[in-house]
């Protein structure tokens, strides 16, 4: 490994630290190196607080005139939360800027680099661009296409089921897997279920880690607005927000009734009607967009996953396989719905990333669908 | 890697190229080397055929006197269908055997190892043993139980169908684990399927891997007889054989009349009753162990592998996992029957081998049953 890759790959481990914290903003990594010794590091650590340069800048043990900076993403042009981090290091004489992604803006893609040479400094752009990039699908996804990258999870026995012919589930995965699952809640602005899950097993859909985590978004699709007022969810909504997207008129009659004690309990209700009558899924997408929800946990159960893949609003796939032998002809399956008519017709994933957690295997697909 | 070591590696190479020839027989390897040069080696090539240390030694491109032999199991003391290959190692002045593993049929073990030692060989054994030992679950199995040793298998996609809700299946797995299947049918003695799956595929359930192969015995369970008299496995009964097991009464009426048609066109039949009136599954694999077959590959349905795992009969369970969704609520999955009505309840298997197979990847869990 060349001293550059192993400063970027600190740099990256170092971004990947803020994970959960930075939603909708990417995670950025930033390492200064003077004489072969790193004099400063840093993170964007959580939304709205400094970027990876400044925080890397200010961490600086000497001065940082003649260094180099590695940084896992473009230093911004532009004045946001903060002001430009490429005046930050124009102004901090860094001699030398290595560069991992580029800016996935089209609008401002290139202008950071471009500010840099301009002041004299000496730019190396898509270093190990491609681990960079791997920090950020969220935020690549999020940033293009305005709309949540969305992770389909589910665990599942060597044999197929979700759950026994009696519809027991507790537990499918061994205890290393579920402590995963809340690792990936923690890392995603929101996490959803279809409300026959509530009805079923009443959850509370938090990130529960064992130190403190980012709380998701819980979304429920409920298209005849059915979720119980005394659920788990309903109960906690002024701590955590929930949201209840419904495909009924809210306006009026029975449903307006439920959507107003709904609403008293802090719970956000939309109605956002597809053409089969059911919650338009892609609709409601470009909703939690516009909101600033970038990334989403679709936790099932097998309907929920159905539309959503026929819809084709997935990105990830990500499977927990328990080494068990569940059987039954009647049990459920992670994807329902009436399913492909021919096995040609099934959606096609490609290789999946492949690990051991615990005693399960998990295996991550990517579908590379909207960049 | 110590000299030793890549020596013991070697044979457990050479072994293994002799796999599906050998049942019930173990594949063994053996490699003999002299002032640090191999100058023989070779394997246990076919049933009936030399053991491997006498194909090493006749493979010998000097004198064995005074050289050390890298065995993968205990040489034999007892003359079958080959001489003692212990008195073999002895009359070409070996001087030294490493020994992988112990030979586990109990009437035997340790009796090679004491004859070369009274003709004053230096030995040592448990060299590598759990590798060694790997190489032949089978036969390990085989000799302590006298029944077959099980592998079921299926290919599913990741949300867990081994066909679509309209019963396709051409082709859940890649073309790369498809060859694999054809692998293990020439490494196992049979095959078997429920007549469903005769029914639905018309399968010929024979090893197709393009260079020649072991031709499995084709077993089909089916329970009323109902395997028709034109279907590819009672055709070509009289070229690689057909076992069918029943529960019925073959001994009179129309059972009667379809056991003689079926006897005629070369097929074996027999009626091994369970309590249920299904086929004692347990009865059939004594009743194969008694044929010689020491293993079997059991492909489905998900009716026979539900039984095979109620009556506690599977040692090993691959599954060919594609990176597919395929949905519907009534796709068939690997494992029908009643299944578990707990989750806690689920057959549990332990960590799996994982391996990737073109685009799919290989789950092996081995559940250790036997031995």
């Amino acid at each position: 490994m060349t001293a550059d890759e192993k400063m970027m790959r600190r740099a990256i481990e170092l971004a990947r630290t803020a994970a959960g914290w930075t939603n909708p903003n990417p995670l950025v990594g930033a390492v200064i190196v003077k004489d072969g010794r790193v004099i400063g590091e840093g993170c964007h650590e959580r939304y709205g607080d400094l970027h990876a340069e400044r925080n890397a800048l200010a961490s600086c043990t000497e001065s940082p005139q003649g260094a180099t900076m590695y940084v896992t993403l473009e230093p911004c042009s532009h004045t946001g939360k903060q002001p430009p981090c490429a005046d930050a290091l124009v102004e901090a004489g860094i001699a030398r800027v290595v560069v991992g992604s580029r800016d996935p803006n089209p609008l401002v893609s290139g202008r950071g680099i471009a500010r840099l040479r301009a002041a004299g400094i000496q730019v190396e752009e898509d270093f190990l661009r491609q681990e960079c990039d791997g920090i950020n699908p969220v935020f690549f996804h999020f940033i293009t296409t305005k709309t949540p990258y969305v992770v389909a999870k589910w665990a599942m026995t060597a044999d197929g089921k979700i759950a026994t012919a009696t519809r027991d589930a507790r537990w499918v995965s061994c205890e290393a897997s579920r402590a995963d699952t809340h690792e990936l809640r923690h890392r995603l602005a929101g996490i959803m279920v279809g409300v026959n899950t509530v009805l079923a097993d009443d959850p509370m859909l938090n990130a529960r880690r064992g130190v403190p985590s980012n709380q998701p978004l819980r979304i429920v699709c409920d298209s005849s607005l059915r979720i119980p007022l005394d659920s788990a969810l309903v109960r906690s909504a002024t701590e955590v927000p929930v949201l209840v997207a419904c495909a009924c008129n809210i306006d009026q009659g029975e449903r307006l009734d439920k959507a107003i004690r709904l609403r008293a309990a802090g719970v956000d209700v939309v109605s956002l009607p597809g053409a089969d009558g059911k919650v338009d899924l892609a609709a409601l997408m470009a909703h939690l967009g516009e909101s600033g929800v970038d990334s989403v946990l679709v936790e099932g159960g097998g309907t929920l996953h159905a539309n959503m893949f026929k819809s084709g609003l997935v990105d990830e796939v990500v499977v927990y396989l328990a080494p068990k032998v569940c059987g039954g002809t009647s049990a459920p399956t992670p994807v329902g719905g009436a399913g492909a008519a021919l096995m040609a017709d099934a959606l096609q994933l490609g290789k999946p990333q492949v690990d051991i957690v615990g005693d399960d295997v998990r295996l991550t697909y990517r579908l590379n669908r909207g960049i």
